[in-house]
């Protein structure tokens, strides 16, 4: 928002703007913006009002200090003093993301709240904090995805400056900071961009209905209105980069695809602060051109996220096969998923029956970010528990012990570095009493496909909901929650020290494995980890000297360590 | 069809084989298909009966000599006694292609018709033919595009013998044939591929309904459906290669696009035979990717049809500036078009209203085709009057002097290169009272939008509408049209014996041009052609010695010429 305020609304007959109670005619030009003759100064509030209508908030409003259908409010982002010159993210390769959620990561759940957080995350390792998306969405708490102001910052997180506070901290800490960004629709209430313009197409169908219109008809101006929101997000607000949600759900069948289009314009924008800035998407196509080099024909982006070695890891360490887990139960997943990012690259997947996916060919690991659980794969089960509340502690420590060792980004769920009791669950703070209902009894409905009683299913509307998700930082302190958090807090500080496990070659990775008998063991360099994922103890080669091992008893004997079920031992060879 | 008859239909609880008179049981196995403890012996007419329903068509049928709702009949494809051992296609780079429809090449409208014209086509200098679609769509007559049965060549034009000898008479001749396939939607009478399984998807909206289902569930099966449909052209048929149509329509997520998978099977088979074997499209998208290399990130096509410079060589020889022509309209445009096949390469496209494809880099000007006309902006057009029908003989000789310049693979359409009188209308064959009800008011309704009164408008359904469309070729030895032929047949058999005219570097064009004055000329190696298309006389430097030229009498004077409105010379300067 420009101090003239302007908006671009095609195909409405006339526009005014709201402010100080009054209306003042906007004045359109050919491309169907319509500009107002009248300066705001920051922290004003306006509208506009379209056809005669009711004022609504703006298309780009920089806050909604009401929430999503109030006045939107003027900013100027030069005013925030940052403190942050000269801070540049560390690359992928050497990153450890940390997935964390505004609402639920403190008690009071805001952005100043999280920055006392931040000495404890640079503390046990992580390089790169990653907020689940805070775009204004509807109501006081929710996961996010259901924003519809992109250009916002939540008001119950704290707003625009408090968000500056939060990544300026962060810098001021060495952690890089990356924000989830939702391109692929918009949520369900407070949704004014369809009064404005061609924002959204029929041409393609979604989960969420119409699709966001990337080639359609009036598509230069939301490809312009994305890519501006994507580029705002790094230069306002300092962001190293951005974890692009569901791009399987963007549809673009323009020769430059929207996410090489945002590529392009966040490599420019790169050279021009001289920062590193990154891009990373979900996906769920396993197709390897996400991250080609744009002069390879690829779109360029820095890494995606790859689910497949999640479900694989996860199989392994829960024994679930219901779901989409029935793709990944086969006895060799594990050790294949080590090295290679995508299982499905050309198969037949019983799940999607299609065949799915290409082959990485020689992408190198760091274009692949990998986790235990995000917060999908625990809030989406009907309780939110986590991967702690279904397995031993033994087999935590497993799982963790294979992320940290494997050559992808690895990305660790706010609390999974402690075993938190809290849960994660899906919740929600929709206004509309209809809304509530539907996602209420949706909610219900989907797990009574999986055999759950509708009284057992948490309500994802109900205040509790979101309250016992928040993480209890008190009892990190104790155990068994201590015992997991000097587990990883060992393994990032091996990780750190030792370039071989940054290395983001994936053919350097060694992996031997029995599958019937479950042990598995990988060597990437000097580092080299070996655990039982089977029922009966056993012998497995190994050298090096014990670094970390669970149970800590555990002891190597002439190249050879005895493991018991859900043990685990990290070895170094000296150097 | 191999001989024990199977069928895929993974979502249907039973499946009879009926064959006659009598149903046959048939097993189904887990991959959902069905296959009859029956041989069949070529020339035995059956069909499937679905869940206890009447007997339908199968949708591999090789036949259908009772049209598309008949029984369909088996084949044997190696019963044909080919006599075309040895031949292989030119490159495209030599080639040009010769567009036809079967039902009005001739007065018969048959294959076995067609190959009394093929000693005039070779004559005239045309390398490749290319058919218009023969597979089997409802009615007698049609353009093909409403194809429901793709492996039965059209009942109407002869069947699949007839094709073969057609093929192999071209083959004999020294033609390569190409054929025109549809793979982004089905016609709307006659299509039992709904009842067989998910062959459509309603992720994607086509213009004609639900789009073919090339990503979602059950796409295996329809993407081996239709790559084994353009195998089976090139190799039972041997047709030299494909002209796909509308590949915007085709949606497709894949990590492996239906167009690569299809180029792939393409690049083996032709190994496999040791033939040349070419894919081409028709494009809306103006993107590079489809025919760049595999290798290099693209789907690996040979070549696509570049209607934008027939855009722009439409509106510079008829001045017409309504519709899709508005784009168009700039006085440069046909200067650029003549080495640049995508004028809107990232640029915004106001008939369009957004931004629209992307530069075409160093791809060679083979691949893309081009024409001054081709069936669609013919018959598309409300009387599907020739460009010979709207501008002058000098206009007429301009455009093709221009098209045989271009650095780009031209493509004729039946009967320019006599300047026919018959038009090429709309036209179709539906029996459904209702379907056929639809489509006379739906064109009527198309060209009121344009000022037609609807009386004025062909009704496609009417016979004579089909009738009119044919060529009339003996009209071919008289003036005016014996002129424009021998002007067609001295510009090919320039190009053929000139290397520089089939130089598919497109950077080696050289075109000066007046906007103001109205001339153009253009220099490939030795031949330059000039053209005045202004409507005043003028007078161009030029060097070379008179080769051809309109109005017959035009010479050069002291490295000039002077050219009336509508006069064209083509020169070449002495090796």
């Amino acid at each position: 928002m420009s101090d003239r305020p302007s908006v671009w609304a095609p195909l409405v007959e006339c526009v005014e703007l709201f402010v100080g109670g009054e209306r003042h005619l906007m004045d359109r030009d050919e491309r169907g913006w319509w500009t107002a003759a009248i300066d705001l100064a920051p922290g004003t509030d306006y509208g506009f009002v379209l056809d005669d209508g009711s004022p609504i908030p703006g298309p780009r409003s920089p806050w909604q200090p009401d929430g999503v259908n109030g006045l939107s409010r003027t900013l100027h982002h030069e005013a925030f003093d940052w403190t942050d010159a000269g801070f540049t993210a560390p690359a992928l390769a050497d990153a450890v993301i940390y997935e964390m959620h505004v609402g639920t990561f403190t008690p009071d759940g805001t952005f100043d709240s999280a920055i006392d957080r931040l000495a404890d995350l640079a503390d046990l390792g992580i390089t790169h904090l990653e907020l689940m998306p805070v775009a204004e969405f509807s109501g006081d708490r929710g996961w996010g995805y259901d924003g519809v102001h992109l250009y916002a910052p939540h008001h119950a997180y704290g707003g625009p400056d408090a968000l500056k506070r939060l990544v300026d901290a962060a810098h001021g800490r060495g952690l890089a900071v990356l924000l989830d960004v939702v391109y692929n629709h918009l949520g369900p209430e407070g949704n004014h961009l369809r009064s404005y313009g061609p924002y959204f197409t029929s041409k393609y169908a979604t989960p969420w209905g119409d699709a966001v219109n990337f080639d359609d008809a009036g598509s230069h101006e939301v490809r312009r209105f994305v890519v501006e929101n994507a580029l705002m997000w790094m230069r306002d607000y300092h962001f190293d980069g951005l974890r692009l949600d569901a791009v399987h759900a963007i549809f673009d069948q323009s020769a430059v695809h929207i996410l090489e289009e945002m590529a392009i314009a966040t490599r420019e924008l790169a050279a021009e602060v001289g920062r590193r800035l990154v891009l990373t998407a979900e996906s769920d196509l396993n197709d390897p051109r996400l991250t080609r080099p744009i002069e390879e024909g690829g779109y360029g982006l820095d890494a995606v996220w790859a689910d497949d070695v999640h479900h694989a890891l996860h199989v392994a360490l829960t024994g679930e096969e219901a779901g989409y887990y029935a793709d990944f139960s086969d006895a060799d997943a594990l050790a294949r998923a080590i090295s290679d990012p995508f299982m499905y690259a050309g198969h037949y997947s019983a799940v999607r029956d299609r065949l799915h996916g290409r082959p990485p060919g020689d992408l190198p690991g760091d274009h692949f970010v990998v986790a235990l659980q995000n917060h999908d794969q625990v809030g989406n089960r009907a309780l939110g528990d986590r991967l702690a509340h279904l397995v031993s502690p033994g087999r935590v420590r497993i799982g963790a012990a294979l992320l940290l060792t494997m050559p992808y980004v690895p990305l660790i769920l706010a609390g999974a570095e402690w075993a938190a009791s809290s849960p994660f669950r899906y919740f929600t703070g929709h206004a509309s009493l209809e809304l509530a209902r539907a996602v209420s009894e949706g909610r219900r409905e989907e797990f009574s496909g999986f055999g759950w009683e509708p009284a057992d299913v948490p309500d994802p509307q109900n205040p509790d909901t979101f309250e016992v998700s928040k993480l209890n930082w008190s009892e990190r302190r104790r155990e068994p929650y201590a015992g997991v958090l000097s587990w990883y807090r060992d393994l990032l500080a091996l990780r750190a020290a030792t370039p071989a496990l940054r290395d983001a070659d994936r053919s350097a990775v060694e992996v031997t494995h029995d599958a019937e008998e479950g042990w598995i063991l990988v060597r990437r360099g000097p580092i080299s980890m070996a655990a039982n994922l089977g029922a009966e103890p056993v012998t497995v080669q190994v050298d090096g000297v014990r670094r970390l091992a669970w149970p800590p008893e555990l002891q190597t004997d002439a190249g050879r360590v005895h493991l018991p079920p859900d043990a685990v031992i990290v070895l170094e060879r000296p150097g």
